[in-house]
């Protein structure tokens, strides 16, 4: 297992984390600052910047990218719907290729209109077949173009209104079925905070093996937790084993970066320097 | 499929869904009026007006149980809380052969003291393995009782305080390590709030069968959901498939009671009244 104890060339900063702070040219500068190696930003973010700034920032700072998010809310309520989300997608790739994004993230969505509480459907096995087609859709251009996309398991809490991809078997199925020969090009990316509960964690990580686990991401679960989106907790503030579920993911090949991503209405009030700071001391000592 | 349409004999009102509102002996009494044939209460609400009270009022008006609640939190901070936990299942036992429940509704329990906030430990598998022992011990003493004991699985987002037991597969397992031939005595509760998102759902029912399906719940899952464990919604609120998944329980064997449980403080907050009311509606129109 890696030691992270001595520094923090690991780590990487998901932007979301002090999103509510400062805009993602700052987030850039505040990491680059305290020699964080790499970042993992929203396309909200990078949009907001514009993206050209933002790949000329990256390329003068040397950070690199962990990863892109987010690709995927494939389910519609209509043809038209899924063609838009499909040529989004691609738009997604497109952007993910211009950062040098070694994936684009997928939160792949479920019941069409359910985040604003008004589904158009209720059947979340019709979500699942629409999902499946989307990434199948979506994975013809993300191949061509060089791209590796990462489904990215939700907590079932989210099952109804963000992704109806719950658990990393469910995942793992999906990447067998759509890329059978594991090519690189769809994999899977592991956040602790949605799959830390599952028993089955520790046997899924080992089947993803090095050609399926494309993304790593650290938070913690809190006692008790308040909210089903934006409570999650800074590392060692919760219950997750962090260390013995990265020697899983390392054992079963992993590499890459250890990403840290907060949403929080805590720690979104917090400074941002304060949480830059925490999440580097943080991750040396209980990542 | 069994026809509710036309009335609520299959209907059981689990007691804490109007539990702020009376104490269990006024709950009966409502029940007896709107001819509920059926209810599941909970220990600490029988403890309140007293067993043989509550016994005794059963009889005279008729009433059964579709499960009795509950067992388990069998983890424990150290050897003398698991004989203990264990004593108080025996208990639970005991109770629920005076009301003559069907079955011991389980709710295992997880990282001990987490409910305060304080786990003595946050080595889930550890709590799973205590699980396992302690419900191996309990089902000694209530398989002589004549006790069937059903492992509720919970809420992936109740892993950490309440139940490790989170999907039906997982307790489906265990009641294959513990109960090898299926004799009666170890079995399952299915609460749709907590396992309706599975996408091993179906097969998993069809896997537990005739001699696992030990008890039915029945609620729905609200877009927002605002709270981690009170903001159940009324049957029809929300996006769970609820004749979908009756289907799939009564093709897999079981003929016994749909039991409402909501724990809401929106519905806490009505009169309990039109609480029954509406759940006896509810059942047979969208249950």
């Amino acid at each position: 297992m890696r030691d992270f104890s001595a520094g923090h060339e690991l780590l990487s900063i998901n932007t979301a984390t002090v999103r509510k702070q400062w805009p993602l040219d700052r987030i850039i500068d505040e990491c680059a600052r305290r020699n964080v190696r790499a970042i993992s930003p929203w396309r909200d973010q990078v949009a907001t910047v514009g993206l050209a700034k933002i790949a000329r920032q990256l390329k003068e700072t040397g950070i690199v990218l962990s990863g892109y998010c987010r690709g995927g809310f494939f389910p519609a309520a209509d043809a038209a719907g899924r063609l838009a989300a499909l040529e989004d997608n691609r738009r997604a790739v497109d952007e993910a290729l211009m950062l040098g994004a070694p994936c684009l993230v997928l939160v792949v969505g479920s019941l069409p209109g359910a985040l604003t509480g008004s589904p158009a459907y209720c059947d979340i096995s019709r979500a699942r077949g629409e999902v499946r087609d989307g990434i199948g859709a979506a994975l013809e251009y993300a191949r061509q173009a060089g791209m590796p996309l990462a489904i990215e398991p939700l907590h079932p809490m989210q099952a109804a209104d963000r992704a109806c991809v719950n658990t990393l078997e469910q995942a793992l199925d999906l990447c067998d079925e759509l890329d059978r020969g594991g090519s690189g090009a769809l994999g899977v990316a592991v956040d602790l905070y949605h799959v830390w509960w599952d028993p089955k964690l520790e046997a899924q990580i080992a089947r993803a093996g090095t050609e399926r686990l494309l993304a790593y991401h650290v938070s913690d679960w809190l006692l008790p937790t308040r909210d089903l989106l934006n409570d999650r907790g800074m590392m060692g503030d919760g219950v997750i084993e962090l260390k013995k579920c990265r020697r899983w993911v390392e054992e079963a090949g992993f590499s890459g970066f250890s990403e840290v991503e907060i949403f929080s209405e805590t720690w979104w009030q917090k400074p941002g320097g304060d949480v830059l700071d925490t999440c580097i001391e943080r991750h040396m000592r209980v990542v």
